[in-house]
């Protein structure tokens, strides 16, 4: 039974969100993934959003570009907390799809992730630590991973003191 | 038998496209006005979109701020065509709404209005148009609207050249 | 005799509108394609827009980029429904192009389209939900249209729930 | 034993998240309320951060306007959920408070709420919607809570069809 | 016979550039003043274009907000040079505006003016300076107004020094 | 002795404005190409801008971008038309750039070109449309390339008409 | 002897970093104030940025707003720290003045301080931490000017937790 | 004892920033480079920049992109000068960085840089200005700097009116 929902409008988006997949395999959490459209599929999406709740989902997140009106549209069928997230497009490096998930009005929430590199990590660790308030043990394993972060942060830097600047810029990469 | 159907998210954006009914009224247009939220209202919403055209509508004007999704939401369930209204909002002026209603996803489209004082207007006269196509009669009077907009500005360049930029300075508004 | 005709400020702007033409040869509508711009060309351009009714156009669709006149320009001279379609450009992504299209005054409507991927297709499936009001026929291969676009979608969804987000990454492409 | 924790960075914020305050209230949420600022008191805002899980806070809402920092230095001290509300500004309308508090790096999310008259209630119903997962009577309360919504704009439509639009645009504010 | 002419696309437009007028008078500059639409009067406006050079007219200054078309339509008809006045606006404070009149295609160039309380000056000033090209007595009457302007800004300064900034603060605005 | 006299901050911007130079040889317009930067050579700068006018220079063209001052210092320190060619850069597709020129405070005028493509092509032009004010030649000569232009867009329907859009899309590109 | 130069363009700018100099008194270090436009006075605006180290000035600030050149202008005369202070516009909030004042070119550097409420105060805390390096008395000073602030940023909480936010609500204000 | 100390929020930006530890070579000054989070490591950037003063250093420089915390959340620890120094970004090319540390609140002062190519150089001899205040020989060599940077421009002049545009655009690429 999934505890977290992810849906996209299009499954051109499916890659730019593929590092949520890998969080949630990394923390055990079982998930399901869905492309359906607010605008060509709305009977789908409307379903799909309606019975979330009694097929165990916990979380959904909704990713969508452009007047991405996804996580709005299936906000209004769950009261579920739904996190958006604004896919890149060309217009202002996706400030469209920002503001048509952001602007939403009162009464319906939707929170809100990054656009750019970090919105599908986010969204994933997002929805673990709204999961972890009733999973002590996944609460354990997130403050390790925000632990394991910060040593890798450190360890960078440790190396970066040990070979100097120069060095380091040279064989920039490895850590990544 | 409504011609055309204005729905706006929230009854506080009456106030804002209000000259739309006007010029409908002009026009001898028979039209029908709901107040029903894409987010709040969603059952709702699609109920009246998807029938809109056993209702006689011909065309929709659908108006919203902010996220923006009401014409989109309501073109997903028509093939009637869907004219979007932005409200103007304190974020950017209203760039939160255009960007909302704009950016469509291929396959559903939505022809937006400008933000700003002429979006009633404009969305008015702009499902005016569409219905002239069939309708000579309206056609006739719509080459009218546009020939006394045209002297009305005429107008006021002949009085500025009588009474000079000073005295129309002082005088300014009564042609308004 | 053409109903629809489509203009273009700029010979390099048809490409990013091709898609339009295709849409209209899958849908049988005949249309007229010219080049003429808003300033290079403002004499031929009004001649083509004032006598575009009696050459049976219902329907214009004029794209252009940067301060882009010509929708409005082309508005100016006719009163039938124009489409504008923003051409992206370097600056914020298009925003000069959609602002010059989208923010006519009161008086001289524009029905606005998306800037981007979905520009040519959407300004074109709007002109046949136009004329789709007066052609039952159209009017049912509209609705066809969709119900295909529909399947498509639900169709990559089943196959994302068949073979598992992974293997469809790896596969991705092929679907679109 | 407050479940929600609320910090401001400065008490002139206070007013404009007090709808927040009032949905609380009307949930029977006990919550409890802080100014801290992320740069003026950033040792005691991390203290209140990182103690705010053996408080029984189980969501953190922080507002923040202009370089909005609070957010994102509360959620890099704790592994609660975060919901980051940005504070209207003069320039663009509170565009730096938005990117300040959303374009989070990865490893450390928040979950951004709209900026504007929405804010505030929607962050409160946002933490309702965590709170309510591991609270079935609260989730009944938030159900019916979007029932009474709904029923609110359907009412407002009613009267509009009563009274026709002009009687509404008269007394228009007494549905606010 | 005017030197310039001014023309604005509504005459709600006259006050924001009056100040325009006051220089060509301190200058004794002959200017004609005309309310002329690129959109509502397009025949008018071409013809007035285009009649320019012949009545005389050796500069341009067009004013016009939101799809600020004027500049340019007019533009298009003679080889004149033509200075592009942007009004301001609700949306991002006249963007839509400069956009509109700024990003000419090639061949067909406009001056633009900035948005903003300098617009008028600054517009008659840049005719001015062209005027000046091939009148020395008007170039000699520019450079004392450019000192003149800068005696201002030194008396100024010298009252500041005198009084000190708190005395100055308390009387600001005598020297405005 | 140059009629024109173009400066640019960086040698960096050449390549971006080299169409202007091009323009000028077309019509046989004396010009000088100088770099010299605001901020880095501000004498000299300053010694160049102050002499232009006795170096018979009528009409000056600054490019520059980012903090793009060039203009507007030029400008403090001359009554000749200056106009000012924003450069492209990364932040914004040049918006710093257009803004640094375009705002101009009252009493220093700069006429401010579009950015990218017409750029360089465009100051040349309006600088010529200046010129040909007291040379009836160059006048003629500024007729004959707008009409020259006029002719290639024509010639590009006739083509496309000729030919379709499929043969024309296919062969794209040679018409350029 | 100044050991502060603040400079303004115009004295509308004044009364926006009046706060600048309550700090400067605060803190017992001398400054000068003098109102010199980079474009109206260009030549007195360099003199005085070319004197101002060998009258003993240690840092400046430039406040200007729009096409804001003068900190730059400044900074291109003298080595001496230059702190820029853009001030608010109509246009998009005072973006342009940012803009204007951020975006120096490689060689001249200028820190920029925020658009708004803070732009004086932060001027001027600025340049006392560069005053501070050599003057061990002006370090404690600065310490304990931010322990003040904590502090009152503290008592606002205390009063807060104390009275509760209704009643902090209706008293807001007076710890303001 | 290094007088100036570089700090990135990840390793990632040390490349965009390389040429600030170029000029803090040729300028003899000792730096040292660390990386560390505002987010991920918050315990390590606070005992850092804490202790920044003891450690002798003068003045920080701080580079960070997105929700770019980083600069603000140092000053909040250390009264020592705090330059910013915003990383691009695809959103908007940046803006969200420049906005996050450009907008400080009240109290806690970052001077900012530009976003772009000048960033590391200008953060860099913006430092040096500080050092240089009291260090007359650094005063020297940056006064030097200045002059060899306005020579280089110079001489890229001279060799142009040497070979003549064309000859220079040919070559283009070798005085960089």
């Amino acid at each position: 039974m999934p505890e977290v929902a992810i849906i996209m409008g299009s499954d051109s988006d499916m890659q730019k969100i593929a590092q949520c997949f890998e969080i949630f395999e990394e923390f055990n959490i079982p998930f399901e993934v869905v492309v359906s459209s607010a605008h060509r599929t709305p009977e789908e999406t409307k379903a799909w959003a309606k019975t979330a709740k009694e097929r165990g989902v916990k979380v959904i997140i909704a990713a969508a570009g452009g007047a991405a009106h996804l996580p709005g549209v299936v906000a209004s069928y769950t009261t579920l907390p739904v996190i958006g997230v604004p896919i890149e497009t060309a217009l202002l490096g996706g400030l469209d799809s920002v503001l048509s998930i952001l602007q939403m009005p009162s009464g319906i929430p939707v929170g809100t992730m990054p656009v750019g590199k970090s919105s599908g990590i986010n969204a994933a660790l997002f929805a673990i630590s709204i999961l972890a308030l009733s999973n002590p043990a996944l609460s354990v394993s997130l403050e390790n991973y925000r632990s394991v972060q910060s040593k890798k942060v450190m360890a960078r830097n440790e190396k970066l003191q040990k070979v100097g600047y120069k060095n380091y810029l040279k064989e920039f990469g490895e850590f990544k």
